[in-house]
């Protein structure tokens, strides 16, 4: 039996109220041996008063040594193996620019590239063109239609955009068209498998490309497409259905909030900042369980190599806590979707300090005086698996039976 | 490969003695942020030496968050992967009341409930009928015959009761007739699947019920039975098979012998406090290699929510280790097979305070100064699963081989 089936079985109602903090990239490491972190050195006397009072441990995102992109990162944080449920590139892509897609749609990666008269890649990025560049790209190709289907294209970032399908009877058994090296053609689009639903989205994605080359053809340097990460929508049970938890989104940035739209919460839109965020917690505290609130810039300055910036993130995320605690909140979660510290400018496998706070039922860690990695090193959570976060959340929250008489 | 399997493979016979201490429902909580558990509260000196000679740390019956009934707690304890390994719940019940299965047999649970004159249930329970009341109504059925099986039928506990069908060629693909809310008829019995023993268990299960309700069909309050959690013994490969070692299982509660019952374990009767149980280990200490010994009050207290009784119950344990250590055991262990914090009065979530003792061989816990689930956390077993702590009480037993070359 897997975790979703054994949750779904034992999960039950309840009144209590969880809150899910969740401080992207929040690990980090020190600058020297035996430095302090960002999170060390960020002063927060609210979240070190919560470590006293509840539990802190180190929580590894997949398993250790493993370093999680944004998608697996928060499947795991919200009770979902990310090495049995995959997001597909595609769909990430589309989801992260806030496209929702339906269960029918297929989505793709696409890069504009430069191709040379002979059609063979010299640039598989187009010399990285900006955003805005893309942008006017996709402008001269978005209303390119295909018989029975409808096609939808949006810029991503620099040289990326979305593709996505909308019609019946696609498929995503697609081959990629990227050769991954330059001096070679695009690949056409082949069925991987032999449905006649894969045979056909394939000659659709062809034609598709054919008219796409000729409106570009004479633009420099993007003249060309690649697409990868064919995908469907990963149809994975709803938040409702395994943790009986009704949920809420509250998010600033697109890929948090459709990452949140997969699992099947109520995504609120409209927010740009921890106030935003705050004011909706609170207006929408009576109508849901389970609140999924998350804060980017933790992981922002991490990759920018900004310490003192993630430091003063952090902080701004402490001075909210107290308003947070004043909805009384059974359950404050305080944790990172990975760490992300600014000496390695990048996501990382580091373990993520986590801080587990209830209202009852809790073992302490007497040891522990503050909210730091170190800290959590003799925390009462010990060093555990992503996965086993939303159990410990449900279990405190009282909302699961028991296993077996 | 499961790990029994590899636990089969690796293990190989020895000398060496292994006493299996569990206090049911050990794990505690403490009243109040910052306070002592129960086990902390007790005065153990003896338990507190060995947590210092040996090792302790936190257990995980089946995983973090998940609570377990006593079968899968045991499981886990004795090595059986609980998530793999189901225990039905008519076995369970049977086992429960001291009935030996035999691999034909199939078991399921009954309620008592009341019907209205055309047969609709009123009352599922009966009214919570008494455990006499439920021995009166069994006194009326027991002597029902079926053609060519023999019908075992036994109280349990207020309007429950348990039901054996013994013969050959019986199955327990049954569908359960308790409709799980009143203002419906009790169903019929269908077989699940195509089997002719289903088929035919399902219809002598009918006439058996046809002939309950006659003869109960004026009795107040309980005049009709429900029949659910149909299983046969679940066929564990026995204890000598996996770990090759002579298991005598040294209970008091039924429960529990019967629990050790289905691995194998050879269970003594007739054991009715730690006298007792002190007694047998002795008197049977050259005929096997390994003991379990069950103390239920552990938990009874913790359930009733009495802080201090639990206390006490853990100070009388505590005083019978010296009498265990002057048979020289070469392992001793002591653990839980689920926490029972007298704060929740039942069972729960967090992991058991689990110490490993071994005459030699053993990574020390030098920070460790007693027995506890705080001080647990600083023990050199850390946290881990309970299907765990039979390889590590193998391996400091000397009976287990290298796996590989």
């Amino acid at each position: 039996m897997n975790q979703l089936e054994l949750m779904k079985g034992l999960s039950q109602e309840n009144t209590t109220k969880i809150v899910y903090l969740v401080l992207d990239g929040l690990g980090g490491l020190a600058q020297d041996v035996g430095g302090r972190t960002e999170l060390e050195t960020a002063i927060t006397p609210n979240l070190d008063a919560l470590a006293r009072t509840g539990m802190v441990g180190l929580m590894h995102p997949i398993g250790p040594g493993i370093t999680p992109g944004s998608g697996p990162g928060h499947l795991g944080l919200f009770g979902y193996d990310p090495l049995q449920y995959m997001i597909g590139r595609g769909v990430l892509e589309a989801v992260g620019i806030g496209e929702r897609l339906t269960d029918e749609d297929v989505a793709a990666r696409g890069n504009f590239c430069t191709v040379d008269e002979a059609g063979i890649i010299t640039d598989r990025r187009a010399g990285r063109i900006s955003t805005a560049e893309c942008s006017r790209m996709v402008d001269l190709v978005k209303d390119i239609g295909l018989p029975g289907i409808e096609i939808i294209v949006k810029p991503v970032r620099d040289y990326r955009f979305a593709l996505i399908l909308r019609g019946k009877n696609l498929s995503a058994a697609l081959n990629e068209t990227d050769p991954q090296q330059i001096g070679l053609k695009p690949l056409a689009v082949a069925a991987l498998d032999q449905s006649p639903e894969a045979v056909k989205t394939a000659q659709l994605v062809n034609l598709w490309v054919e008219q796409v080359r000729e409106r570009i053809l004479h633009q420099k340097p993007a003249n060309m497409v690649t697409l990868r990460g064919w995908a469907k929508e990963p149809g994975l049970p709803t938040f409702l259905e395994v943790f009986k938890l009704k949920a809420m989104a509250l998010a600033v940035y697109p890929m948090y909030k459709g990452l949140a739209g997969l699992v099947g919460m109520r995504v609120i839109e409209g927010l740009n900042n921890l106030d935003d965020q705050l004011q909706a917690l609170d207006g929408h505290w009576e109508d849901f369980d389970f609140f999924f609130v998350h804060h980017k810039y933790t992981d922002s300055k991490g990759e920018d190599g900004d310490f003192d910036g993630k430091v003063s993130e952090i902080e701004k995320v402490d001075k909210i806590i107290p308003k947070i605690l004043e909805l009384k909140p059974n359950i404050l979660v305080v944790t990172g979707d990975h760490s992300t510290p600014s000496v390695l400018r990048s996501h990382s496998w580091h373990p993520v300090p986590t801080l587990l706070w209830a209202q009852k039922f809790i073992r302490f860690n007497p040891d522990v005086s503050g909210f730091g990695e170190t800290q959590c090193l003799k925390g009462a959570l010990g060093q555990f698996n992503a996965t086993s976060l939303m159990p410990l959340v449900s279990a405190h929250a009282l909302r699961l039976a028991k296993y077996g008489a």
